[in-house]
């Protein structure tokens, strides 16, 4: 083939539907890499058709030499797209229709919908396989870092073990700022908010739900199994407070909401949850709005992930991978296994988790506490390897902080509920798994 | 299809010329996770024949299920195989003739071999163009990073700035022995060899050879242009000394051998040589014989991969990776890019690079020698930022070091090079580029 090829060439030929930051990062940058499209894809991409729901906003790219399509419906039988790209986003409603009737249609889809993906992966993968049509997703999880390609494809020779990511920008850039400057978390959300790093209804992103989205994803890439997004044990970060950033930064730690699925004896846990991470490990590195991801595999060992794991423009980057692969020819099975080697997932009982534990609780600060906190770990059998307490005003509750040894999350777990009975403790208390990252 | 398929199905089958760490590990992993490729590729991976040059030795494998080869060149006219996959090594000799050999004939191949690449790259990937027959090699760079396949699919649809890695295990675990014991880097290097960690003939690792060909192969990729490892501007880490350790952690920085390759306004500069990072980034967190590889572009922005860089395992899963994306079908050009749309680089002069420095000097500790250093910087319009000196014992030189503003690599290596005529400055000086990853 001559560079540049020539004609007739077949340009891949796409439809947008949505054009919200993503959608409209996506067009600047096929506007202004098409050229670097091309020579990798060895054809151009080309955009047929866009849609939205309010033609007249300036979304600060030039639409001008795009169809304008008002129903983005007609996109799933338009003869002229070799793919639809479906940005408009939630679980249900018309992301969900356009992407099913364009799957149906036999049309390839391309999305950064995790939403969907964590509710319908299953069926979706089933409809897939049915009508041969592709749909790829390396934009749903983490922007631009392409864990979806690394555990599909370069890791598909491993037995993958575990994988832990950072995977919500919101919730990183409010812990960050959080130990940076020592405030605390509702403060820190209000800034965060102010300067459109957060949602005005943040629920989504700071309970954990955002990352438990992503997380399935993951889990179904990783184990083979269909993505259930009902099966994540998860837990935000406003509970977190100063203290914990100062105690956890003393012991040489880093709050990290983690989002963490595993693998063993064929049973899987998944869970999001704030965590304490090595300060010095490279995962303890990664701050602000960065994402990571962490995968143990029984061959390539221990790998990490870095990069920005949201914004418009890194994630147009994994949209416009997945449309290169798809101008390159390159087909694949939509969780990386063709659905009839997707197994129905055995779950174990997150209580099974073996860990080391951080515990902060505020206790009166008077004779016979600790004795009774001691007692009750003892009790259920959770052993104390170190152990902080400042006093400060002898008015107001301390803040007393302890590390555990390797504990059944399940012991830990009603040691504590056992604890925030006594009436010197007040409620609620801050406890976190230590990740040996 | 049903899962699992139906026969008749068709195996991917293979040929291993080459049976010694990674060859051995490849097969070990057939062996241990061939269902999971199986379910992952949806055809099993089967090995057909074997060949080595000692069909005696021990390689820790059972070999028994596998026809012997004594000529691996027969493995290029073999109908039966898919694929062969060269782990014979070197840029020249049966390696070369082999891959050759099967690419002529049509056959796909799988390699890890980092100098035929990077010594015959373009003319490998025009045969390749010629015949059709696919040619990967995703285990020739940093084993079970996936960084061939995320630079050509990940990050396809960005503009690449720059690759900057730690691309050789050895100089990395002797650098984080060196400063984690105080101990001189011969005295590491004889421990490192004792252990296994380096060669006898360590040449190929410590003076930078090994990560200059891994270079070579990302810049290709990175920027579509012919590997050409006669670009790469070298230089190992034999002139580190334990003071430099001490000196750059005091100034808060590591030491890391780096490869880097950039592109500015169309021209590209190469390079190998030790450089400072900083220590509490995620990059200078990576120690050991870990490698990482820090990937600029325009709109995935900054992304860092860490995983194992060598071993018989990882890389072997880095080869499994391939092999399974050659079982599913998927086909890919040599370097992402057809090979007609590979342009003749433009090179940049290394003299060029604008940056910050570290130098060490061994100066006698005597009147007016700064006084000299200083004048001679100033002449060279090179601008001091700090300077540590310690005295120790007056009769012997002390160290001195610097580091200095942005400066050319020009005006710098000049500076230097004025400052070793010196009579009161011992030589080799220690210059190192500051890369704020």
């Amino acid at each position: 083939m001559s560079f540049p090829p020539d004609p007739p060439f077949r340009p891949f030929r796409i439809g947008i539907a949505g054009l919200g930051t993503v959608g409209a990062g996506l067009v600047a940058l096929i506007q202004q890499n098409g050229d670097l499209l091309t020579r990798r894809a060895g054809r151009p991409v080309e955009i047929v058709s866009v849609c939205a729901q309010n033609r007249k906003k300036d979304r600060g790219v030039d639409l001008s030499g795009y169809e304008w399509v008002d129903d983005p419906l007609t996109m799933a039988h338009d003869e002229r797209l070799d793919a639809v790209v479906e940005l408009i986003g939630g679980s249900e409603g018309l992301a969900r229709t356009l992407v099913e009737s364009s799957l149906e249609n036999g049309k390839t889809v391309v999305t950064a919908n995790k939403a969907l993906l964590a509710h319908h992966g299953r069926a979706l993968a089933d409809l897939s396989a049915k009508t041969g049509a592709t749909l790829a997703f390396e934009a749903a999880v983490a922007g631009s870092i392409p864990i979806v390609k690394v555990l599909r494809e370069a890791f598909a020779g491993n037995r993958i073990s575990s994988v832990c990511g950072i995977l919500n920008g919101t919730c990183n850039y409010i812990l960050t700022e959080m130990r940076e400057t020592g405030r605390d978390f509702a403060d820190v959300l209000k800034d965060a908010q102010d300067k459109g790093y957060a949602e005005s209804d943040p629920s989504f992103d700071i309970d954990g739900i955002d990352a438990a989205h992503k997380l399935t994803i993951l889990s179904a890439i990783a184990f083979g199994v269909p993505p259930d997004f009902g099966r994540v044990h998860v837990q935000g970060i406003r509970h977190i407070c100063a203290d914990d950033m100062v105690f956890a930064g003393k012991m040489g730690f880093r709050i990290k909401l983690l989002g963490t699925t595993r693998c063993a004896n064929g049973r899987i846990i998944q869970s999001v949850s704030p965590c304490l991470v090595h300060a010095n490990s490279p995962i303890g590195a990664v701050d602000g709005v960065y994402n990571a991801v962490f995968v143990n595999s029984d061959c390539a060992g221990g790998s990490l992930l870095i990069g920005r794991g949201a914004g418009a423009v890194p994630t147009a980057s994994a949209v416009a991978a997945d449309l290169v692969d798809l101008a390159r020819g390159v087909k694949m099975d939509v969780f990386g296994f063709p659905p009839s080697a997707l197994k129905a997932a055995q779950w174990a009982d997150s209580g099974e988790t073996v860990a080391k534990f951080y515990l902060r609780l505020n206790v009166a600060d008077r004779p016979g506490v600790l004795a009774d906190i001691a007692g009750i770990l003892y009790h259920h059998g959770v052993s104390i390897e170190s152990m902080i307490q400042h006093a400060r005003d002898p008015r107001e509750p301390v803040p007393l902080v302890m590390v555990f040894h390797e504990t059944l999350q399940r012991d830990m777990d009603a040691a504590v509920k056992e604890i925030e009975t006594l009436e010197s403790v007040d409620r609620p208390s801050c406890l976190m798994r230590i990740e040996p990252l």
